[in-house]
């Protein structure tokens, strides 16, 4: 799946450079400038090491050159209704994700700080996504907004891409760490033997263990086997 | 589950003003600053409608104090480890998320701008989480990663709470629209009547149709059928 990510009218410097960082940070393949009414040399200072994708952003003049070849078009607001406005039923952020990584392109458009997108501009897209927030205040500042939509679909794509952020253990080390950790409440533990080494094992298994999690453990347990002396069968 | 935002030495006024409006938008609890560098007073004019949030946030002095009474703490970076240091060994923001609706008090902790948490302040905490980003570019403006941040564990709690941005349709309704259509099909479309009526029930199930989308259809398709005529049976 690539991404367009589309700004219309981005009214303020700031969220323009911080945006331009996110394209950066989550690999957005393409970012379009619908009539920007921010400065770009003023947006560059919030950009931090990612000012290239200012400069090489596409710009054009109106939303609908900007939605072409896109194969599915996502405007999104923070006002969307459960009734009557059909152009306003939305979908959330991981419904849009979900649907999103199948795609061959994607536009994801965001609309102006102060009054959002128009209702023909809403009218150009084929879904509306809605950031869930609260009653009390549900309008998120615009480069927040873009941080969470980009983040999901990132999400997404890496998730199907198998990236854990910790190394998996060898299936034999947890297996030897149990089997010492048995070897050792054995020797000091009686009857709550059994359920001490289920312990371990339940938070090793429920916690996602890391190799070298599991390793170090493996280390200390290693020792304790050795103090304590005992028969020991690997 | 209460929620604790951590602030140590946040040093940009913008990124103080943005993360204070978010502490609105997602309902965040409690809001505590450690030795703020940013004005709070400049930092009024990005939180827009959450200023009152800046005025009512704890200070205080250490990352301890600010820690205190928090059933699990967790602290933040871009930086972590897949292989052999222990207090880089992270979580993404989706399993803390799950991890931490349970608890009672959570601490969420944010590092400086320029220079994130130190090691001593890691060692404070029970777990990292670590957002995924590019490895061309990992590090997130500081607002940004807290609205990722934020926003996830919002999303588990409503989740949770039974939120959809969507009013589902009455059972009945789909039926009957779906029987409009058989009708209609029966008329119209020959030995492909089926196929079209299963389609269409495809798409209502797997779109998650929206009350007010299955109405719109279900007067589009009676209209029809009123046109068409033929024997209609309820």
């Amino acid at each position: 799946m690539k991404l367009r990510l589309v700004l219309v009218e981005v009214e303020g410097a700031v969220n323009l450079g911080f945006i331009a960082r996110l394209v950066e940070n989550f690999d957005v393949d393409e970012f379009y400038l619908v009539n920007p009414k921010a400065s770009l040399d003023e947006a560059r200072r919030y950009a931090a090491r990612a000012s290239h994708r200012l400069e090489n952003a596409v710009i054009t003049g109106s939303l609908r050159n900007a939605l072409e070849g896109a194969t599915l078009r996502a405007c999104t607001s923070a006002h969307y209704s459960r009734g009557r406005d059909m152009l306003r039923v939305a979908m959330s952020p991981w419904e849009f994700a979900k649907r999103a990584v199948g795609e061959e392109l994607v536009a994801l458009v965001m609309g102006r700080e102060s009054t959002g997108l128009r209702r023909d501009e809403l009218s150009e897209c084929d879904v509306l996504v809605t950031i869930p927030a609260s009653e009390k205040y549900r309008a998120l500042n615009l480069s927040n907004a873009t941080a969470i939509l980009l983040y999901e679909i990132y999400k997404y794509k890496i998730i199907k891409a198998g990236w854990s952020p910790r190394m998996p253990p060898d299936r034999h080390r947890v297996e030897l760490l149990l089997k010492y950790a048995s070897h050792i409440a054995s020797i000091v533990a009686g009857d709550r033997a059994y359920d001490a080494v289920r312990a371990l094992r339940n938070l090793v298994s429920r916690a996602g263990a890391s190799a070298e999690e599991v390793d170090s453990l493996l280390f200390l347990f290693s020792r304790i086997a050795r103090r304590l002396g005992g028969p020991w069968k690997k």
